[in-house]
């Protein structure tokens, strides 16, 4: 278990926070992948800045009433030493059990910990607890919503730094994590030069088109571009 | 296929606009008719007019990786060459393959071209994209919610103007769509005159009923309204 | 069936009102009981107070088309005659037949009733309707969401004061309920006093482990709190 | 309460089995009935005879740790005393609070009672659980499937003989009840003539429609009968 | 609308009745096909022999009163009119209106009727009634389970030989359709003879490995077979 | 990772084999657990003798198409290695990635050398493919169903011999799990003593009130006995 992946370099991390996760996606769908963006995950405060970041994974199973109690939150496996073992700037990518919704996995004074540890954000297909408190933190959130219920009425938590699943996702630890007001997605490392490389200069072209359909121009042709509208682009941009 | 159902006149447009798709369902039950509210298609933007117009239907079907990919996206039949065929003040109606939720089916661009082009607004059991962007265009949305990844991701386009299922209830091209907060209704042709005749007095009804509940009448007699109750309101406001 | 269960006492109103459904949950699990938070209901007004009361129920089973019409609004076993029965501080609770989410329990009119009647709240695992209007009537309700049609379309009313199920959870007349920004969840009467004794004491500490949070402490030791914790936070706060 | 409706007498009873069930719901939809048909409760034993009844309803509500246990079996409002309290020929249908899969209702002592007892039948949208004991008693039971946990591990048992809700139909007691190989139905009284008038006249048409099918015959015009086809119905079956 | 796609000619139906869905799904998996099998489609009768054919669609949307009901059987464009465009040979597969499970598609009169056409298998996301009816017909029939309910009371047939989705896979008329125990797979046209060039050696493979395992092999190296394991495979069959 | 937990010796088995899993349920829902059976996890072969064995624990994750392929198969932490790695009179426990049932997760050739190695069973929350091979093979299997594509196609092998979630139950290596024709439960090792002690008496009471209810006692102070009762059956039977 390798408690602290190289976090991005900020470069890298600058770039993907200027890549759209819809943008994104559809530059995996390219390579193949489908299975990229995590179903559930919303954001709780709408409109703020996109993160980018590397997933710190965390794993929970259903609880079993022998197991799940608030006394196991006093273990030395429990969510709070996975709390202290998150690096800065690592995006927390919680498994809820398979998305449990009736139980928050956090609640503030959690949230409160990350947001001083500087953690960029926490993913989960489950829900959060103190949703007010959790707001005033500032920690940037993305949940399938909300629940006043403990994790451990519905969850155990078996660790942190394990392969999960999240919204139907494949997350490994120190997977490179973006989310924005779309959602949440994930980019396998072997595919992260393409997204790099790609991802800035779709933005533009996008962003041009836009711009034409604003003046009026129709869509055929116009999105996707043909050669003869990226010409056009490529002559009025220079892009 | 037609692709320009008649328009809905100004006239009828502005009657509809004025009766809540609440009471519209209520109308339309006395007829019998229970399958009519688009179910999972709540509005983007929360608070804003009342839209009607005639069904300009899209369908999709279940992804297969051999057909559904970028590439198709400049195909004739495309959602974009459906776009351009929409007529001024329709209502988009799209069948997100049976609801869909993990994949957009339009994002910015596609949504900027419709308000544009005066579509008066756009359905479906399905989710959007690039939401922040489509927020922008000004185009009048009801949907699940949001998803990063393209139509192309899970979906294939299939044609537009066919009838669909959307939010399980049967839209033939050109029936006639009202939207509101509460969601989005289907009115039948046949009952179309139904609806007009009788909408605004029950909303003037209700304005009245609501007044006298304010002034503190118990709602046995009042609401429904026995003929007592219809008798005063005619006598107090000539209705 | 008693339509008038004994109104909770200010005091126990007031100190309700101060324990979030977090902590309540909590101290409820401690006790064994982990099926208190009603699924599904959320606040249709985020940020404004927490409420409690005594539980009045409300029943509906699915609609039958020979027995669910708008006929059946005027019967005197109608919600109607229910919305006449709750006593002022109630919070009405409304099994929507298991959770229906296409029909609306209630509209605006019920709830102004409802309002001016000073019933505290209305939760239910179903939706409502006239979402605006229902705003407008500053009726404090927790619900799925909103649908158009009438409940007639998809639910038949019973009765009120009966023994329900709501979002999972199993509401007998009278039963405590409080609701926040959280969800909505029951204190049977038997555990009514411990959670007046524990709560309070219980927020106090956790702002108190909040304000060390944001001081830097890391949260092994603090949350929860050891002996030596504890030691501090009475020792600071004389708690 | 009345614990013991009155039971069909033995030639309506004859006539309604004799009756498909398909039929049944083809008849009713006819007056406008759609809601008839108790999804997700399906036969036991397969390929047995049709039974009809007069149902005798039971109502579960989800489970609270404080209040469903092995204890609540002794309470004079038992399920224990309910299965007392069936009259012969009666089909009892079983809200298992609106679903639940992961509890049974009954288990093989309380089926074998009841098989003693001449209880046609048990309905139910639960599961029930000892499906060996429960086959071996030979009562006739449609359900989902089966779970080992007993109902107060998901379920309290509130009452019987009050309406009640089973897979998404309104049930009352009284009401008659047929079931076979494709579930259970609901017939409103007053709709009892006439599918009893209807019913066998339907059942021979369409037997002799299939016939005329094996003999080669294409559908249009066959099936739904046209009047030529009626003519010829009637000259050779003299129905 | 090709009502008469050119059937599967013997020698390729026969090879495919030898390849199992489960071969078939490795196959197209290897060239990035993951959406090929029909989800919630069982066979009504276990047990019996794999079928093989091309796609004959049919398309339902969801019922809406003032379209569905018993009358509509009789219109020109009815499912009675779809059984009789069915070439001998041909699969039916239909999309129940994205999985209808409430109301059956087809009872035992049209199944009789395309039993005797030669029809070679219904496929569909939705149910039958008429359950013993349909399985004395004979027909093979992979569904989701059995409804009373005929299809008019919950679903509109919209047409036959249109593009569908069924089970969440895209199926296009004259798609290659088999069908076994396991289930029911699409092979689109242009990956047809890959697989008929694979299969049947990758089942000759698989029942040599199978008989390696019996013998006590154990399974890394053999199971996928690495070089080794292939020539002894090669060795001993000549395969 | 303990590969090899002790077995449970041969004594303590056959006790097991003797009790129900409906009376483990009871006893363990005395001792306040209610997460302990599988739900979602039905057996392929009804009637079948029940089995009882410690743990071995599978895991997957939702499938990501640059991990998830055949090839995966070949590596060292397959599924293939995890069969070698099983113990004689184990049961496998397989979490399908959270009850994924559109891939299989095992085949005839894995489960025959389960068979091989005198596996006891197989329990999973997802489902099976190759089901005619499966049955043949003799493995005792416990699962949703059946689907014809390989686990490669929905899910990746994470590893063996980790906790689990199965069916919304927590299951940790060797803990001891029963599986008779109401599904499989799990009794934590600390319960296991009581199960063992409490479990054949009870089936001994339950078998001898199932007599007196076939010679016509009636439900109440027989089932759950009263004193009297129990006095009968201890002078009646020794018991």
């Amino acid at each position: 278990m390798s408690d602290s992946p190289t976090p991005l370099d900020p470069a890298t991390r600058a770039t993907l926070e200027g890549i759209s996760t819809a943008t994104i996606t559809t530059l995996l769908l390219k390579k193949g992948l489908r299975q990229v963006w995590i179903r559930g995950s919303r954001p709780l405060h709408g409109g703020s800045p996109r993160v980018a970041g590397r997933a710190f994974t965390l794993r929970f199973i259903p609880a079993r009433e022998d197991l799940a109690s608030p006394a196991a939150w006093a273990s030395p496996r429990s969510t709070r030493a996975a709390v202290e073992a998150m690096p800065e700037g690592c995006i927390a990518v919680a498994d809820a059990a398979g998305g449990v919704t009736d139980a928050g996995i956090f609640g503030d004074i959690l949230c409160a910990r990350m947001a001083q540890r500087r953690v960029a954000g926490l993913i989960t297909d489950g829900v959060i607890r103190d949703i007010n408190g959790v707001r005033d933190t500032g920690l940037r959130v993305w949940c399938q919503g909300t629940a006043a219920p403990s994790s451990a009425t519905g969850m155990i938590f078996v660790n942190w730094q394990e392969p999960v699943g999240c919204g139907g996702v494949a997350i490994y630890p120190g997977d490179v994590i973006v989310a924005d007001d779309d959602g949440a997605v994930v980019i396998p490392e072997a595919l992260l030069p393409e997204v790099l490389a790609a991802g800035p200069g779709q933005e533009k072209l996008e962003a041009w088109i836009m711009e034409q359909v604003r003046l009026g121009h129709p869509l055929p042709g116009l999105y996707p571009a043909n050669e003869a509208t990226l010409a056009r682009f490529r002559a009025e941009t220079g892009g």
